[in-house]
């Protein structure tokens, strides 16, 4: 059925082949066809790519110009996006790139009740994977203490890009007791819904969650908002590697925060410039001690599989993702209980090359 | 004499003509021939561009690795670079660019007794301006309080890329009194100068100063070591045009921050946290009031000039600044006393854009 399309995308490199188990897809990597960049493609079915959400740096004039009517709010998880779907009698997990992932894959049985596929086979789940055991995400979430969560945040129907209205979704999330972000409610662009949003958001902030998504009623327009406390998180985590990260990444971090503090009345107080700079200067004190200490800037990973082969495939899938090629160091897979438990190491080269070539004592010209 | 190298240097798209007063002249724009970027070439004499002076960011090892012998310190000023020479009669200044700078021509006899191109015409004085008078300098410079002041740190012998001797320029210094900048004296690598080269870095770095230049001695090898506080210093100024700076500029001061504080033993004091914070959070609280209040952020500037027409080819420099063009707005000239004052803008295009924008409601995709 996508045969030619598939032939298409491959003419015109805008798309690669992916393998997982005995299953090869197309994965795209640049939007081709109306199909958005990480969209799998099969012989026999699309899997549409996650769509980019934008953001708001500021809420209230943000929430006034993205939505005229209501609008829920959601929260957001600090995570990876998996689309969770079921082919040829299999569930699979998909990375917002587009890969099939082993990991993912491998686990979605502890995460979720898969019941919902055997009545709706054609549905796609969309969710955040989080917590320590994850082998992405760096830096630790206030929403699991250990191993993974699973958090649906959308449904979509079928191949389409069309999710479910939020009220189908919230349906359905309760008949199959699917783990799910927090909804926080319905509101609108007035006052005391204003100063309620705030107060949630407030509530997030403090506990270090991430921040929030506002959805248009029924469905439609979206956008994201997160937490100053979040984006103190990011730059404590990522200072680790700075010099493997965008630049821009941080400053973007370092005016949202601001904004976030103004906009929500927490300018005033007064530690929370000291808050950002320890966000920088931990981070920067731990690495300088590792690239003394190992020569490299480094950060460990553990995370479960229940069958060895798909912790396999996942350390052949890691040599696949942008970035990773080269810079991840198998340390250790072993049996655990039930579990295979996989150790590895990723590295951060420019981070490493750079600190060690300043500590040496080197001219630089900039 | 040098007719053939500028029509040379024109054709190969190397260098451009500047023209200041009655006076045209070639900057080069990359190093040709031999000669570094910003030499100013007349027909007949060249003066050689300035130099770049390779950083270390790593004191001890950076002092290992670059001297062998002794070298000598010598305090860096936070300001712009200028090479003051003479040139048929008359006493010029260029920036570091290969500008002939209106502004410093203008007032370089308010700065220096300029008897020295008396007897040696052929020598090139190297210096610093900095002051709140300047109008390249923004924020605060801790050793002057009022208009401008020149701090000489090189002396060239006439068109050669080659600096006189330390000693000799001290001579020359003291001979006919020249301002310049502090020698802190002959040191080597050994533990009794390592302490009290950490010494007067502390000292420089309780008063905001910027750091310095340690260079080999009789001549050869020199490098650049700068202060936490001046990192700190130059955030807190840069954030206020966050968005028209390159970001790496930032991510370099906040590690270099870090080091300068761990090597001087100060990285355990309290309060150096918050003020990395601090230097941030300032300037972008200040900007986004400025964003909010007049739709763009900007800097004054108000200098002086001895005479009107100088002042009217600085407003032509201006425009041919790179980064400068239509970015500048003049808002006054008018005498004060015996000198004539030119008060302009410099407004920050991205900065006020992408803040107005955020501020507006506006999604962003990143």
């Amino acid at each position: 059925m996508f045969e030619l399309f598939i032939e298409e995308i491959l003419a015109k490199k805008r798309g690669v082949q992916g393998k997982f188990q005995d299953k090869t897809y197309i994965r795209l990597t640049n939007s081709y066809g109306g199909w958005p960049e990480g969209s799998i493609v099969f012989k026999d079915l699309i899997i549409a790519g996650f769509p980019k959400i934008g953001r708001i740096n500021s809420l209230e004039s943000g929430l006034r110009e993205q939505f005229s009517g209501s609008f829920w709010m959601e929260e957001k998880v600090d995570g990876y996006n998996v689309r969770i779907f079921h082919h040829q009698g299999q569930i699979y997990c998909a990375t917002r790139g587009g890969f099939i992932c082993p990991f993912s894959t491998d686990r979605i049985v502890d995460l979720l009740n898969v019941d919902i596929f055997i009545d709706h086979p054609n549905l796609v789940l969309c969710g955040e994977i989080t917590g320590p055991g994850s082998p992405y995400i760096e830096g630790p979430t206030p929403l699991v203490s250990e191993d993974i969560k699973l958090f649906i945040f959308d449904i979509a129907k079928g191949s389409t890009m069309e999710f479910l209205p939020e009220r189908q979704k919230h349906e359905l999330i309760s008949r199959y007791a699917l783990p799910s972000v927090k909804n926080f409610g319905l509101f609108e662009n007035q006052p005391e819904d204003l100063r309620q949003i705030k107060k949630i958001l407030l509530s997030l902030h403090n506990e270090y969650r991430e921040g929030v998504i506002f959805k248009e009623e029924p469905f439609g327009r979206r956008t994201k908002y997160v937490t100053a406390n979040s984006d103190l998180n990011d730059i404590a985590v990522f200072s680790q590697k700075i010099l493997d990260v965008s630049p821009n990444y941080f400053i973007d971090r370092i005016i949202r925060y601001v904004l976030f503090l103004t906009e929500l009345g927490l300018i005033e107080e007064n530690n929370w410039e000291e808050k950002l700079g320890k966000a920088f200067v931990c981070g920067i004190k731990e690495v300088l001690k590792k690239v003394q200490a190992d020569g490299r800037s480094s950060r460990f990973f553990r995370c479960r599989f229940r069958e060895l082969k798909n912790a396999e495939y996942f350390i052949e899938h890691l040599k696949h993702i942008p970035g990773h090629q080269e810079h991840v160091i198998i340390k250790k897979v072993y049996k655990e209980n039930s579990y295979w438990v996989l150790e590895f190491e990723k590295t951060f080269p420019s981070t490493s090359d750079t600190l060690r070539n300043w500590l040496s004592g080197a001219l630089r010209f900039d």
